[in-house]
């Protein structure tokens, strides 16, 4: 954790990822952000990976470092709570992100009447308001149709939930400008996005829109190949498979160089009247490049060739699975500063990241690991709605909140 | 384009996807974003995709909104240009985002002996600042190796730049996280982060660390299933394909009513003693639960399906290319608001997203489209730098800057 956002006060009504990302993500910047969910948990309560025990190492891998409690928000006191929650004073307060679509109480409309600068940044599934996950926004856009075996006609969605993780860094930035904007003028937001822009938004950015409707030539599925210039995955002498890039020019180079094989490299240009120093033309020609530096690999070692590599400056990677990646790859160890290994309550002692970024204004510490459902509900009760003990333990009495530590005390009783 | 950052200065010196992609997510919030290039243009000049003519969809999509200036970053003068370009006064200026991999000059010690205030975020390949590429992160960390047919051995990577779509979207956070503390303390920042970190970390967050270090279940490939609940894929009547979600207990319950399969749902579950309202199940048992949705696919079209699940709000899609997308969804058109028709310089007119985001404050507006190379050139050094018209001039005239505009006068001349 970084405390560059410290005294930033969030409060987070969410599920699922990009939501959770996003509150998680300034969490490890220093902010206090605080996440309401429902008594029992929210939609992402039970979301796998789980444990042995049921409980999920998802959330506990979106929620690092919040502060959480827990709403029966079917009553009128719980939304009474959780307005006073989001709208509570503090010029660095009066922040509220979400993706759950209650219209009514929980809209901005309704919240600002608490707080007229109040800035509520919402995801939608699509820009009409239905929902929409990125099982779904993906397809419909077409990745799955380039994804997979050269030559194959079956669409493969990605394993990773790619477009949630890029919509909740976008929320981040979304909620920082609209502070930033509000501590100038003095004036609230609200603010959303959907989901399936994101990924229609990218689909632009990346040439495809632009590319496609000009009429260029239908992109295929390439396999593990580098579109567009050349980088490749080949099996070496002892089976593991390797990915190796030739996307720059020096890259291309270097990669001749090592493999020695740029006398039959330009042997094969000059025959088909090509030349490889464009990144295209390796695009287009990557199927007998790929058989020119075939018996290489396949000669040696995947040790030795990265030990090649790394002198030579070679941009590439083994294909690992998840188990090798953890056991073999010191980014994943407490080597990298970004990972401590940290008990995380209910699940374990494992290695869990914080912040991928260094400041120099702050050193980086230690990941906070994930709250129980409802751990911070009585502070949160007493410190930023500002009610009087008797009337916390009131709401814990009649089940409008709830927290894990006061459910043992009052069964005790 | 959003002006909600309007008044902001930021200078990126960049290549690829995550830093442009960074660049212009701000100056579609309204950011004056200058991106600098060597005479000629970047690594990324002509990414494909490309036109016909040689010019890259690629780089116009990702550096829209921009202005961009050409210098000889090899002579001296044209070090100390950026260098002044860079750290121009200005409160709300001295911002610097880069992946190029400067010593010397161009490193955060060096810049801010010209403006201690500076805020420079640098992304790195991997922490140790060695080279990587979404293509090389992706297979290291094990993503590949749960991608594509369940059943299958070969890893499949993803054919969308995702690592670098999520990195970039975080080096905005971080730039504003660093603006709001230089704000309230006057002090710059020397932050930084790397690819494949940001990668490493999203293994933590999403719970696959954990759950892979505890010793959970070996995760498999699931094709196109969703993990950890049920959504599939089905063939319709008329061969298009369609994605359903049955990831929250609506959905799943919302699925079985349009379908009418409750009764055979309740079936199979007391057969084999399951209880399907149990998201992991869902998943455990998912191919049978597929068995018995089928015949209801193949029997419908799926337009008739898509009619229905719409009425009775079910979460689905259908599988498209990019060529049936841009045809047939109309969240790829017009229709969209974040969606304008403009001229593309060099490219044509075609479809252009702005920023997925809608700020109340501020309303929509048209996206800009990319620079040609160096076109701001001269507007920049007379703004930003102060440069008198004949030190300009005499810039252009030794090739020290370069821009579309002044070529053309200078050759007539």
């Amino acid at each position: 954790m970084s405390n560059i956002l410290q005294g930033m006060r969030i409060v987070e009504g969410s599920a699922f990822v990009a939501v959770p990302l996003a509150g998680m993500t300034l969490a490890q910047m220093g902010a206090d952000v605080i996440r309401f969910d429902r008594i029992g948990g929210g939609l992402d309560a039970k979301r796998w990976p789980v444990a042995p025990n049921g409980n999920s190492h998802f959330w506990a891998g979106m929620n690092k470092g919040k502060r959480s409690i827990a709403v029966d928000m079917r009553s009128d006191r719980g939304r009474e709570l959780v307005t006073q929650i989001i709208t509570a004073p503090g010029e660095d307060a009066g922040m509220f992100l979400t993706n759950l679509k209650v219209r009514g109480w929980m809209d901005h409309e309704s919240l600002s009447k608490h707080r007229k600068d109040l800035i509520m940044v919402s995801l939608k599934g699509d820009r009409h308001g239905r929902p929409a996950v990125d099982y779904t926004v993906n397809p419909a856009l077409g990745f799955p149709a380039i994804t997979g075996p050269e030559g194959t006609t079956e669409p493969v969605a990605h394993a990773l939930p790619a477009w949630d993780c890029i919509a909740g860094q976008l929320m981040v930035s979304t909620l920082l400008a609209a502070e930033r904007h509000r501590l100038r003028t003095g004036k609230g937001q609200d603010a959303e996005f959907s989901l399936k822009d994101v990924a229609a938004a990218m689909l632009g950015n990346l040439g495809i829109i632009g590319d496609t409707a000009m009429g260029g030539p239908k992109r295929q599925k390439s396999g593990n190949a580098l579109y567009g210039a050349y980088g490749q995955d080949f099996i070496c002498a002892d089976g593991q498979r390797i990915m190796v890039i030739g996307l720059t020019r020096r890259q291309w180079h270097g990669l001749m160089h090592v493999t020695q094989t740029k006398p039959q490299m330009d042997k094969f240009a000059a025959r088909v009247g090509v030349d490889l120093d464009d990144e295209g033309v390796r695009y287009t020609h990557r199927s007998a490049i790929t058989d020119i530096l075939k018996p290489w690999f396949s000669a040696l070692t995947s040790d030795d060739i990265g030990i090649m590599f790394d002198e030579q400056g070679v941009t590439w990677s083994l294909f690992r699975d998840f188990e090798a990646a953890l056991a073999d790859d010191s980014d994943l160890s407490t080597d990298n500063p970004m990972f401590s290994e940290i008990d995380n309550p209910g699940l374990g002692r494992f290695l869990v990241p914080g912040s991928p970024v260094a400041f120099s204004a702050h050193p980086r510490t230690d990941p906070a690991p994930a709250p129980a459902l409802g751990l911070h509900t009585e502070e949160i009760l007493a410190d930023v709605v500002g009610l009087p003990d008797v009337e916390i333990a009131s709401l814990f009495d009649t089940g409008i909140v709830q927290s894990p530590a006061y459910k043992v005390v009052h069964s005790a009783a």
